[in-house]
């Protein structure tokens, strides 16, 4: 395709740019391919200042014309709200046009990771932080008992995990075909995480697929046995209500019973995913928006939204989740249907919480890149949408947003715990959605091998570890602590993730300010320990 | 009157004393005439600790006794819930019994205050920061329009004034009276801010006592006209709505026609104040103290509170008279009805706004001292009881609390441009209602001379300005602006003040380990500079 068949009006001059707390500024505008960008008329401020959006980043437009010009509202991914008054009907209807149809190509080869080709990165450079072997290669103390093992080589067995995955020792890879064809889209239990204090571990997996005949797997069975062999009992984890987990039963689902599962204790917890997560983000970002000056409005479209119900949710399950490894000292396994969704975030969570390594700039980009992007969270589906978009939303649901946000009241509850800085969840909120790296593309590993994703785009977790990135990106504050951070979720403990739901039209100026301030004087003063 | 008559027992071995976040611990009570000594018994800990509450801190306590043995619960002014476990149901019964009784003795004199004395502080240490002289002295651009009026001399005038007032030189001491008599209490308007950038001032007073007859005062409108005799107009913000004003006239109040003050323009701005105030308080504490872990619960409730309503209110208030004087460039007058609470509250506000020198740690604290404690407020009233009294609520209200959390909410938006911390209004919203210190007692400087409070007692804003203290409580990221703090009043900028209202039962040991963290950097970071 040529992006140039859908861009009739290229550039418009004498265009007004209206954002919340900046002076509309007038200038020129011109559509690409893949970008919006907007030049400051020089004559108004001296230096002339530039605005370049991604079209990726607009999630809905509205036009309203009227006489001989028209406005274009832009809705973005990351909840930013622009304004454009175009002059001339014409010029406004085909840039309107332009930007609807450029904002959501379905074609992932045609976006614009691979067209981002900046002067200090080279597709050389290596992608990604680490892999499933170098994950395995850092855990000697597991060897004995679990192994690495390639049976989903090329993607055949479960086309959502990567190619190697840490199973028990006593499971072959004949056993594990069969796991995994008792397991839903062949999730079969894989560990995510080992308890070095106390040789614990965290499995996650899809659910089983019992349906109403109770159908049972002996290598199923087999494979969490010997995990708990040489301890009194596991958890499962399931991130449904014990009724969905039946109903699941009659669409081919379900979940592992008492009986067939001896010595493994099932707790339920019901966690929202999909749309009623989805339409939580919607109500929230709308009262987010909402200009009037009235306090009980507020407060009660806050709580309509129910995200700080999902926010305490997520934790709470997590903090359970920790609690059985850390404190009860048993091993867990997690899942809910697909286990592509809550699993990944509750299990995300408990390693922040236990880990410190974790909790390092690097260790939590390893992390997020293990956990999320090799454990296949399906981004395109997730994220093709956010708040504002009018098409009907299909497979859209802000889960990696939902564990941003958590992260953050993990942040804000431990200020020197954590070695990354807010800005960095608010740079990964904005790439989840719309990013000039390749990272977040596809849905799993096997799409982005098949587009050739790591050989063709730049990777986000790497561009963030150079020095000024690294920088910017880390908590000024952080000591590292070897103890776990267990968060309060009480109600009155979670707050509002300000800075990204309110970044667009709160005075968040003099907050930065502080913060730059901080890190200055870090800095100085490594200097002056270092001399 | 002898403490010793209310204590029957002085001593209980073998208490256990339950706090939320802390692990029960087992000691020694001791009630004396205006403490509570808890000793942690030695054995447990090692180093022994202590706890030593003010009776006076005490709102309100539950007993419950069953068998051999009985229950305390107290509850503060500073909001902290403590329950003793008191072996003996007569000890127990004691106990209460004295509590309840020194905790809310009537008598000033007798207050802890009184009886108070430091190694390191001496009664012949000067008293308080500044005077009327002093700040008249300051402001010599004001000398030729201004003067400073002895007609109070004896609190003769009106009981609530400090001796000294600055006044228009126009106006003398004959002239004085008879506007006082105009004035409910014998407020008459008096200067409580000079805006250097333009020459306009800020006056206040009480409502006039104009009645339905439409009684008129020559000298009082003679009074306002010369203040604007050189400028276009001037502003009468009235923390009252238009139709409160109306009604007061029934009562003998009023307010100033538009007919007889020509260039005064009068502006309504509705403030609640007394009961509707004090009961907001007492649903926001209960509210912070629900322990049930629903999040829509808490929201709905701190929506039902209204406090964050009323906070918004007053900071808008603030801001339209800020707007008023530093923007328009009108010299205005605020009065509500008696003009010592949420007048007091705005003008405060407004100058905090304004006026860079109001921002430091001492100007802070000298600003406190004139616009509330020399003005008037009747802190002794307003403070008797906080959120959790049973007995019948009479002059109580949370005026200056609200101020607290107002400077809170500036605090928090403008990082660098207050020179005090958060410690600084922690400790100020506990010391207004129970302190060692004379500062806050009584209810006017009348009543503090006959009582030779400043003789008899320290003085808390001195003793806040010695070295150690000075340090605890100044913001190590201050920055002095000359620019005014315009605080946004949306409703999404504004937020609940945990550290104050969720302070016992949060943990907050993590951030206040990072602000520790942070002035250390600034100490070390000072040092390196100086040397």
């Amino acid at each position: 395709m040529e992006f140039s068949e859908h861009i009739k009006t290229a550039n418009v001059e004498d265009v007004v740019l209206r954002q919340p707390l900046h002076p509309p500024s007038r200038g020129a505008l011109c559509v690409t391919g893949h970008h919006l960008l907007f030049s400051v008329r020089e004559e108004e401020g001296g230096s002339s200042r530039q605005v370049l959006l991604l079209l990726r980043n607009i999630d809905a437009t509205e036009k309203r014309v009227s006489g001989s010009s028209g406005t274009i509202t832009i809705k973005c991914k990351d909840v930013r709200v622009l304004q454009l008054d175009i002059p001339g009907m014409e010029q406004c209807l085909n840039i309107a046009h332009s930007i609807e149809t450029l904002s959501c190509l379905d074609s992932v080869s045609e976006m614009y990771p691979f067209f981002y080709r900046p002067a200090d990165l080279s597709l050389q450079d290596p992608w990604g932080l680490s892999s499933p072997e170098k994950h395995y290669s850092q855990m000697k103390e597991l060897h004995d008992r679990w192994r690495l093992s390639t049976v989903n080589q090329g993607y055949s067995v479960c086309p959502t995990y990567p190619p190697a995955v840490i199973v028990p020792k006593e499971i072959n890879d004949d056993m594990l075909l069969k796991v995994a064809k008792f397991r839903q889209r062949g999730r079969f239990p894989v560990l995510c995480y080992y308890h070095r204090k106390n040789g614990m571990v965290i499995m996650r997996s899809s659910q089983p697929l019992t349906g109403a005949n109770r159908k049972r797997c002996r290598e199923d069975e087999l494979l969490l046995q010997v995990v708990i062999d040489n301890s009194d009992k596991g958890y499962i984890i399931d991130t449904r209500s014990s009724q969905q987990a039946q109903q699941a039963r009659m669409m081919g689902g379900g979940f592992e019973s008492k009986s067939c599962y001896t010595g493994w204790k099932r707790l339920h917890r019901q966690m929202e995913r999909g749309k009623a997560l989805q339409e939580s983000l919607i109500k929230l970002v709308e009262a987010c928006g909402d200009g009037s000056h009235n306090m009980d409005r507020w407060l009660s479209k806050l709580e309509n939204s129910k995200w700080l119900s999902h926010v305490q949710t997520a934790l709470a399950t997590a903090g359970l989740l920790a609690e059985c490894v850390e404190r009860d000292g048993h091993s867990v396994l997690v899942h809910g249907s697909e286990g592509t969704d809550s699993t990944l975030l509750i299990s995300t969570l408990a390693q922040l919480i236990m880990d410190p390594s974790c909790r390092t700039l690097e260790g939590f980009l390893t992390l997020l890149e293990r956990e999320w992007v090799q454990a296949g969270h399906p981004f395109q589906q997730r994220c093709a949408h956010s708040a504002f978009s009018h098409s009907r939303l299909q497979q859209e649901s802000p889960l990696f947003l939902l564990l941003l946000d958590c992260v953050w009241q993990l942040w804000r509850q431990f200020p020197l715990a954590l070695g990354f800085s807010e800005a960095l969840l608010l740079r990964l909120a904005t790439e989840a959605y719309a990013s000039n790296y390749g990272t977040f593309l596809c849905n799993s590993d096997q799409e982005r091998c098949s587009l050739e994703v790591k050989e063709k785009t730049h990777c986000l977790f790497q561009a963030l570890l150079r020095p000024k990135e690294r920088e910017h990106y880390s908590n000024p504050l952080y000591e590292c602590t070897e103890l776990a951070i267990w968060p309060s979720v009480h109600p009155q403990s979670l707050q509002l993730w300000r800075g990204f739901f309110l970044r667009w039209t709160q005075q968040t100026r003099h907050l930065e300010e502080a913060q730059e301030e901080i890190r200055n004087m870090v800095i100085e003063w490594g200097k002056v320990v270092l001399s």
